[in-house]
């Protein structure tokens, strides 16, 4: 892939976030190779502002109303969509890569219109393939549209398998940094507030995936991630503990091979992989030294003190909706935590409880996906309320 | 690859050394895989005697005719040929794959005689590729022959580099375990015995390659066999000390990511990789536990007590006839340090004598690669006598 090349042309789902800015980073440092056909995020105006004076979008998609009203009064004559149906607009652009970056559900609508047209995916959102991973990967099979992860693990595993026939893989291993309160005891987590939950070890990132890690729900939902993108049964994805992050995670083949993942711990390497595959280019960010690596070290996780692995494996093998409702309530608790009304222990309950409350059914459609869904979220408020009460 | 597919006819020159017994053993597992065509060996009649009893091969070839004289005796009947041309019939046979795993500079023209047939070789000698790389290869490439490597370091690095454009590789990292005395003071060197050299920590191997791992020669020869094998120029293969042996080798690609290979220390694994190739079947060996595993240490190397890797290095850097002249001095300052002729420390020094009085030239063909050979050897068995006077 060089300047001479016909530029890549990238719809930017979610460009105010971590991982939206992470990606117009990258596309900063190659001039000749990227061009923005829109962007998308929730409601960040003057982010937005800026990001088009910048990168000079055809096509921008906020989803607040108010927030489009607002963009668009500080830049007339710019083309502003408003409304979640606005992002799907932007996902059905003519474009070579449709990152998607968006947070939480709010992904899997412009997720899909992106698939229906075809295009290729690079996908930072972890939570359409946990709620309808079986319904995106058949109808991006069906579409031909290919599904790129960004997100570092499975990015890992993606770049392990490239040109092996995936029938001979008989493991994924993904690694675990176990997140900032791995190993304490239970009375220690009980007191933990928003602020200490976001302050990752290794990884810079969001506050809904920090607090995930910290529970080690994001360690589950990758689990869930990986059943879809590899069509690798549950039980064949393990989990191990490695603090260090350096190893992204690994693929174990038939006979005993293992191909792992290297590199440092920046988002914008897996992004300028999904950006430019089946090209690499030259990259200008530090690269792994290996001569002073720490000791990497591994261990076999317990998970004992943090149940959410445990409540997401359970959706995974039980399918259906159960993943979504899963999902659904996490979400739920996560913004009930950092909006200070849940301690964080009760997440782990809290979606236990919906889990309980809401018998998963087959997934069907987006319809059912949806109505699980919102189910579990109604529940998760209920059960919120519950124990604030109590 | 499974029984009722038709079974991959091997043939095993130097059946009877390290990596022979380990392949015998990988092809004992798989009862309906493979047929052994033919073996090679040496001289061990005894040996070879048992493993014709037990895998019955249509041919055997011993190189010492006295040897070929013996094991007829003791298998009447049997086809057995003699003398070195006969290897070279064995490696021309009609097979799927032709492991060469002869030791030193004797495995070149069974390996060249396999390449022009036309058949796959798995190559666990690196002496052919140090002496003649650009010879083999451009044959291997001429004639249609796959050239995999067995190799733990460069079956890694095949690994890593199957599947992805090799253009956009940016550097190989070969890991060193630093053999069994890296870190000594020069001093604690200079009464190192041929048992102490050869009890290498963590791989079993022959007395030659562990020899030459002690002295880091064998990591220099690695560099010149890398340079061959994946067309890559010797300053952009790092040696990288990794004491564990748990990562095999790495390949950085030019955007940054790192693929590594993982896996136990027994050549067994990579053996059933070359055999089974581009297929792998179910390893009943015991694999690598990750949650057992200890931490992993890496560190830029510090060879100053250890010359003969910087030797490999000027020879790969100057081509042509130099790393033959290298690699047959180094064969011959082995052989004297195993039969007690020879110091430790004086191995790098016959080689680099030899290489200082044998001046290196184009490497042309066969012929020239076999003169400077040749030249190295007595040019090395003089600084040998001299040293012994000394």
């Amino acid at each position: 892939m060089t300047d001479a090349g016909p530029r890549k042309r990238i719809v930017l789902l979610g460009s105010t976030g971590s991982i939206g800015r992470s990606t117009l980073d990258v596309i900063r440092h190659y001039p000749g190779l990227f061009d923005v056909v829109a962007l998308a995020a929730h409601s960040n105006v003057e982010l937005l502002a800026e990001q088009m004076r910048e990168f000079n979008p055809g096509y921008v998609a906020v989803a607040d109303p108010g927030a489009a009203r607002r963009l668009q009064a500080a830049v007339p004559g710019a083309a502003i969509g408003s409304g979640p149906e606005s992002l799907e607009e932007a996902a059905a652009l003519d474009a070579d890569v449709v990152l998607c970056a968006m947070v939480g559900a709010a992904g899997l609508s412009p997720l899909l219109a992106a698939i229906d047209k075809g295009t290729r995916v690079a996908l930072a959102n972890k939570e359409p393939l946990v709620m309808a991973g079986d319904l995106v990967m058949r109808r991006a099979a069906a579409r031909g549209a290919e599904v790129l992860p960004v997100d570092s693990e499975h990015n890992a595993i993606f770049q392990c398998m490239h040109g092996h026939d995936a029938s001979t893989v008989s493991r994924i291993h993904l690694t675990a940094s176990g997140g900032p309160f791995y190993g304490r005891p239970r009375e220690a987590l009980e007191k933990v507030t928003p602020a200490e939950a976001t302050r990752h070890p290794t990884w810079d990132m969001g506050v809904k995936i920090s607090v995930d890690s910290a529970t080690l729900m994001n360690k589950g939902l990758e689990v869930i991630e990986a059943v879809w993108l590899f069509g690798m049964p549950e039980n064949r994805i393990d989990v191990i503990i490695h603090p260090q992050s350096v190893i992204h995670s690994m693929v174990e083949f038939s006979d005993g091979h293992i191909l792992a993942h290297m590199g440092v711990t920046d988002m914008r390497f897996p992004i300028l992989f999904a950006l430019t595959y089946p090209e690499r280019v030259e990259c200008p960010m530090n690269r792994l030294d290996l001569t002073v690596l720490p000791n990497l070290s591994f261990a076999a996780p317990d998970f004992s003190e943090f149940p959410c692995l445990a409540l997401a494996r359970e959706a995974a093998a039980e399918g259906g909706t159960a993943p979504a409702i899963l999902n659904a309530s996490n979400e739920v608790a996560v913004a009930a935590f950092c909006a200070g009304r849940l301690p964080f222990l009760r997440i782990s309950e809290v979606v236990a409880g919906a889990r309980a409350a809401c018998g998963a059914a087959p997934a069907g459609g987006l319809a059912e996906i949806m109505a699980a869904d919102a189910m579990a979220r109604r529940k998760a408020e209920e059960l919120i309320r519950e124990f604030g009460n109590g």
